[in-house]
This record gives C-alpha cells, sequence and structure tokens, in this order.
C-alpha cells in the first residue's frame, strides 16, 4: 500500500476524530484559509474590478476545470466549474434531450441522488410534450436501455450503498441504442481515477466539496465531450457562456466549446478554496489512491463482519463494482450512527438504514480504521442491537 | 447631508483611489477577512460535517434573505440566497409563466442587462409552444402591457443609463393587465430603498457583489410575493427547496413558502462575505443614504457638466427616474475611462459609448466626488476630447 502518510498532515482534523465522512463534507486542507484570505485581501481588497483580468477571475471556470480533468479522465478545455450539481444536472439533461430530439425519456435508477431525479422531473414539466423521467434498480439500467431512451442519468457511485456502475458498459450500451449519457461523478471524483473519455461519456456533472475538499457550498463541474461541445445548445443561457460577454449583445450567442456552459458570475472565494485543496491533488497518483482506498475499505468491511454480525453488508465486495465507501444496514441505523458520532467516528446515516462511511486515503489511515471497527464493535456490544433475540426483545419492549 | 464618514472607515480602499465602481463590485469591508477565516478555520475546519447544523450552514439561505429583505422591502421569510443572478431569473420566469399559463409573452426592454434577455430566450426555447421574448425601448415599456404579456422582466436601474423604472406604476399596469412582474434589483438593492411589497411586486431578483459588498461571485436572491409562495412551481427544482430534503424520497414535492426556491446546497464560504457586509448594511438609514446619494450624484453631474461640455449626459436628471449612478456619453469613452482608471478613477465603459461611475455614501463622499470631477476635467482638458472641432480633426488624422 503506498504510504499516503504525508498528505495527511496537509489537513487540519479535529483531535481524535476519525472523520470517514469525507465523501460528503470533505475536510479543510491546511493551506486552505491562507488561499482564501489572499483572494480576500490580496485581490479583492487591492484589485477591486481589476481582480476580474488581473487576478485571472474570469478564467478560473476553464483552467480550474483543466485541474479536475485529469482527475476524471477529461480532455482539456471542456470540464467547466460554476453552480451546484443540480443547477449542472439540468444543464447536462436540457443539452442532451436538444441533441437527441426524437426521443422523449430520461433514464435513471432509484439508487440515484434524489436531487438527479427531481431537476429531470422539473425539467420534463418544464418541456411538457411527452418528456419522462423513468427509473428503475441500479441492477435493472443496462437492460432498461432502449430505442426510446434519449439520454440515461446515472450516478456512477450509488450515494447510498456505494454500488458503481460500470460506466464503460452502460455507455457502450446506450451509444449502441442511440442514447446519450450524463454521468455524476459526485462520489467518483477524487474516489478513484475516472475515465470519462475513454468510455466515450457524452456529458458528466459533479460537485467539489466531497473528495476534492472545496468546502461547504463549493462549485460543482460539468464535462462535455469535445463532440457535442460545439452543437450543445444552452438552456441555461446566461452571460458568462456568451461569445462575447463584455459586448453586450442583445441576442444570446454560444461560446466556442464547452465555455458556453458557464452561466453566471463565477463563485471566486469558494474557487479559491478548491484551488488550495487541487494543490494537494495535482500531486496525487491515482493508482495508488484507488489501491489504498481498496485496502482501506476491504480492511474496513472485514473488521466489522468479524465484531457486528447484525450489520449487514449493502456494498458490493467486488472491487470494480466499489466506489470509496461502505455502507452496512441496521434497522437502527440511525441510533447506531449517533452512537459513532458521540465516540468520535463520523460517517452518515442515510434513511432508511444505511450506516454510511467514506474511505479517503488522503487523511485516513489502516490505524483509523482499526480504530473505528473497534469502537463500532464496542457500541454493537454494548447494546442490544447485536443480539440475535434483538429484534423479539424490542418488539416486547 | 448625513455624514457617512464612520462607514468609510469600515471599508478598506486602496490609498488615494477614488473607487466609483461599487456598483459593478463593491469594496472589501475591513470585517469581512476575519469572517470568512472564521468560517474556514472554526465552522468548516472543526466542525466539519455537522457545521450544516451547528453552525447555521443549512438555513443561512433564508436567514440571510431577511437581513436582504428590509433593504428591499420584503416581506419577512420571502428573500432566499443562492446561485447567480440569471439562474434566479430562469427561476422566476419559469413560475411566472407557469401562474399565467394562456399567455405567452415576456415583455422586457433593450436597457435590461443582456444576462436577463438571454435566459428568457433560453427558457422560451426550452418551452417552445410560441412563447417569445419581446423587447421595447425602456421608454415603451408601460405603454407595451397588454393582455397578451404573460410576465413583465425589467430591472428597475438601467445599467448604463442609470434610468431608473416607476415600479409602483408598471406594477400596476401589469397588473391590470393581467401580467405579473419580474424586478431584478442588481442596480437597486443598496442603492436606494426598494419597495417590494408596497409596490405589488409578484417577484424580484438580485445580486450581492454591487452595492451589498460580498465580493467577486457572491450569491443572487429571489424574492416571490406571499400571494405567490406556495403556488409557484419550481423548475429547477433541487433538493434543497424539497419539503423534506434529508428524506431523501424519489419524488419531488416543494417546500412550503419561497424555500422551494432554494436549489442546490448553498455557497458558505461566500454567504460568510455576504454577512460581514449585512453587519453594516443593518445599521444603514436608508432614507439618509438616499439622500446623501442623490446629493453626490448632482454633484458629480454638476460638475461634469460645468468642466466637460463633450460629455452629454446619460442619466435622467429627474431624481425620481435616477439610481446610484450617473453615466455620460463620449464616442471616445473608452479610452477616457482607461485615461481616468490610470488617475485612480476607477468606473466603468459600457459599450457603445457610456463612461459610468457608481457612488455608493457608505464610502464616497464629497471630496471623492471634487477629486474625480477635477481629474476627468484634467484629463478632457488636456486631450483631443474636449475639443468642438475634435471629430473633424480626428477625421483628418
Amino acid at each position: 500500500m503506498t504510504d499516503f502518510s504525508a498528505t495527511k498532515a496537509l489537513f487540519t482534523l479535529p483531535e481524535g476524530m476519525i472523520y470517514l465522512d469525507g465523501n460528503s463534507l470533505g475536510p479543510l486542507p491546511r493551506a486552505t484559509a491562507a488561499r482564501v484570505a489572499q483572494t480576500v485581501t490580496e485581490e479583492w481588497g487591492k484589485m477591486l474590478i481589476t481582480g476580474w483580468n488581473k487576478a485571472g477571475w474570469m478564467d478560473k471556470p476553464m483552467h480550474v476545470g483543466d485541474r479536475i480533468a485529469r482527475l476524471i479522465g477529461a480532455e482539456a478545455g471542456h470540464v467547466v466549474m460554476g453552480d451546484t450539481l443540480s443547477i449542472k444536472v439540468y444543464q447536462a439533461l436540457a443539452a442532451c434531450l436538444d441533441l437527441n430530439p426524437k426521443r422523449r425519456v430520461i433514464l435513471s435508477d432509484t439508487g440515484n441522488f434524489p436531487s438527479d431525479l427531481y431537476m429531470a422531473e422539473g425539467l420534463c414539466r418544464t418541456l411538457g410534450q411527452g418528456y419522462e423521467l423513468k427509473t428503475v434498480a441500479p441492477e435493472a439500467v443496462l437492460d432498461a436501455i432502449d430505442e426510446t431512451v434519449a439520454v440515461t442519468m446515472i450516478t456512477e457511485v450509488d450515494y447510498r450503498t456505494g454500488r458503481r456502475h460500470n460506466m464503460a458498459e452502460i455507455t457502450a450500451r446506450a451509444h449502441a441504442h442511440g442514447a446519450l449519457t450524463i454521468w455524476d461523478l459526485a462520489h467518483s471524483a477524487g474516489a478513484f481515477q475516472v475515465e470519462l473519455a475513454a468510455c466515450g461519456a457524452d456529458f458528466a456533472v459533479g460537485c467539489s466539496y466531497k473528495y476534492l475538499n472545496s468546502g461547504p457550498g463549493g462549485p460543482a463541474f460539468i464535462y462535455v465531450a469535445p463532440r457535442h461541445a460545439d452543437h450543445a445548445i444552452p438552456a441555461l443561457s446566461g452571460w458568462q457562456g456568451h461569445a462575447a460577454p463584455f459586448a453586450f449583445d442583445l441576442d444570446y450567442r454560444p461560446a466556442t466549446g464547452a465555455e458556453r456552459l458557464r452561466v453566471g458570475t463565477p463563485p471566486i472565494l469558494q474557487l479559491a478554496a478548491l484551488e488550495a485543496s487541487l494543490d494537494i491533488w495535482d500531486r496525487v497518483d491515482m493508482q495508488a489512491l484507488r489501491a489504498t482506498s481498496l485496502a482501506l475499505t476491504d480492511r474496513y468491511i472485514a473488521g466489522i463482519e468479524a465484531s457486528c454480525p447484525s450489520l449487514i453488508l449493502a456494498t458490493p465486495r467486488d472491487h470494480a463494482m466499489r466506489g470509496s465507501q461502505v455502507s452496512f444496514r441496521h434497522p437502527e441505523g440511525y441510533a447506531i450512527m449517533q452512537a459513532m458520532i458521540a465516540r468520535g467516528v463520523i460517517g452518515d446515516f442515510r434513511a432508511p438504514d444505511i450506516i454510511r462511511c467514506g474511505f479517503t486515503p488522503l487523511f485516513i489511515d489502516e490505524t483509523d480504521v482499526d480504530r473505528a471497527v473497534a469502537i463500532i464493535a464496542d457500541i454493537m456490544q454494548n447494546s442490544l442491537w447485536d443480539r440475535p433475540d434483538y429484534k423479539t426483545r424490542a418488539k416486547v419492549t
């Protein structure tokens, strides 16, 4: 296993806390505060309006996008930062439906993050004309792709179970049936090397505040494949995506390429925080990251299964089908997670019964995993939850 | 004139600079850097994921919105922060067209900020079905409101000329003809007391990085009148506007009231910067602000007209028709603005010929106005631009 101990020192983590929630909100890199302060005081404070050129603010959505491109296997110049993930989902969907005008079905799965489904519902309602969102079980996506599907909208790694879809296979089948693909990388970017271009993905979206550690409310990104970049008509046609934003023309004319997916004024302070984190990411060997991530999640699974028989694994054992999180199910999952948090093991509960933990090699190591397992085992063994007759007893009392 | 000298000390302004561009990007309040640092280091760094509750991040879009509500005459609980102004325009337009389903025309004017027009174009294209954006001259808006208009989309203060529309009159006429109204307050919020509720406005949108000094890329806001808040169906139906965002239901169900206009995860660092500025705004007497603003703009107009005969006033002399900016026209406006900037007088050039300066009493005083006038007069008098035969000579040389 590659040693990431040097990167752990680049993050501030509260003493004694085992933070297994970097897949929800990444921790603070030590360099971030100074970078944000520099942007506030030296750029905004001293350059004022000229910061848009002098400090390069205007180009940040594309420049920062290029640094994320490496992590997701995207071509340079085709990843654009801005807005929130939900907005980027809407943009990608609207563009795909426009590019595939004879079809009416958006195909997704019931394991997708609800906001993606909500945005698709909203777009279908706005479009009318028979547009519909069809959802199937995650395991049924591949077979559900047929000649009616305009676009698949799939979150590569399921936010609850951690189950990973096969991007190459789904994309190939979609293309074989004349459908386009949108990949939500919320739980992929920074979790492992994504290969958008190699898989032939059409669009992708993602957020930066999980594995990419940009802080609360950090900007989202959108990817468009080069073959679509000059043909995707932006539904959210804001001035920053105009061919000549400072000409102030009365009519919209999209910029060449991916830049047309910009909308409004970019969030410069949040982008500064993201840049500080990308200074770390720029140096990460993604193959080593993946190997370490799998070793950590394997170790956690083995440890929990050996000591907590009532916790049922929800995440695939197959490495190819796993992200960088592990989820266990238990009917009392909410209470168990509260007990874990009280003991300094921070994860997430996700309804109805998921105990979710993320494992980020940048700041989580084997010792953390072993300590987390020991604490969870102690919690379970000192409660009724792990007793074979728990359900019967719970009903009686 | 009320003395705002105490507030001037609350901002950092580069030595010797006369910053007449707070209507484009407001200057940095002295307290902002510490506030943002607190959010980065003490909240994100130490609370991590629990900051969403412990630091109140989840409620910020509504709590911060309430502080802006006072400045724009809105009811508490009906201003929501988030996204960019362009996104908020789209939301408001989509909601209004849905609320007024028998009509197909969005009415705007050619003085509106182009991004508003672009977003309307994009929405009309997405909707199809004969939806159209109709633009008339700013002076012609009132008479153009008829029974075909679904919604008016007007920026109250023209970003180039500084001409202010009559919100009460246009709103009343729109309602008399069965149309709804969207007011873009980009150049109004913080420029003077806006009276949305008193005027009966239906929706409003605005940005925080101009007069409200939230810094580059600060979040936008949207207002919905209480009578519409439970009926406006969000086209951008993100999870943060769901009735129960953490239930992770598969189907969208909008939150009660204005909160349904939230979309994705709010930008907490940018909101922290805005809060630092609102600590100043909370104490501003808006009547005194307006009186001072008018005195400053009057003084600037008089000074320029007395010393620079070739600069032609583009901003109305009538106080009721003026925001907090003054624009002059000159065919060489771009070069003149460059000369001004080189001498430390920072304004904006706006094509084709507008020399635009904003006057914010919080940090601009009479002395600044007099110095700016003297510098501009010196520039004009030492150039060919102000000579009566300038155009003839320019053609010859």
